[in-house]
């Protein structure tokens, strides 16, 4: 099982918008079939930092996820809130349930 | 709802004893009645690297956590195969399913 945690630094102005298509790429990507978890988590000490984990059957099914509709209009909707560019870590799951 | 990111980096000679000990210590704290998530992934591309994800219903859920018994077994079997301190960031679970 493969999951992926999102690092992602917003502008301060753009919170709001970048919670609201957050929740709607969580809500679609929620319904791939390789999909597994899609967590969206903001810092308690700075509420512009947030983490997306997510969790698919494979890698294959992250290279799924990112050609989905919901994917491409997320990543393009967020790009100009990005107050930094947002990085990412690529793991392997060993505990889970 | 709550989850804390905890960032971990073990010694290459202890990944396998810190590999036993956290997954004991995820079937553990996955029987707490405040605790709803609590995964252990390894990164793909350095496998020192390691991160929990653990979801409580509430902080305080995680403050009991670490009464446990398999919490303080946990923290100082580990104490000596971390590389370098761990780190955590403390979050609010926005989106969630």
């Amino acid at each position: 099982m493969f999951a992926i945690i999102v690092s992602l630094d917003v502008k301060p102005e753009n919170i709001d918008e970048f919670i609201a298509i957050t929740k709607y790429n969580h809500e679609n990507s929620r319904k791939e079939p390789g999909n597994i978890r899609f967590d969206l988590v903001q810092s308690n000490d700075d509420p512009t930092k947030f983490n997306l984990y997510e969790v698919y059957v494979n890698e294959a099914a992250l290279d799924s996820h990112k050609k989905t509709e919901h994917y491409i209009k997320w990543r393009d909707t967020v790009a100009p809130f990005m107050n930094t560019p947002r990085t990412s870590v690529k793991t392997t799951v060993l505990a889970f349930d």
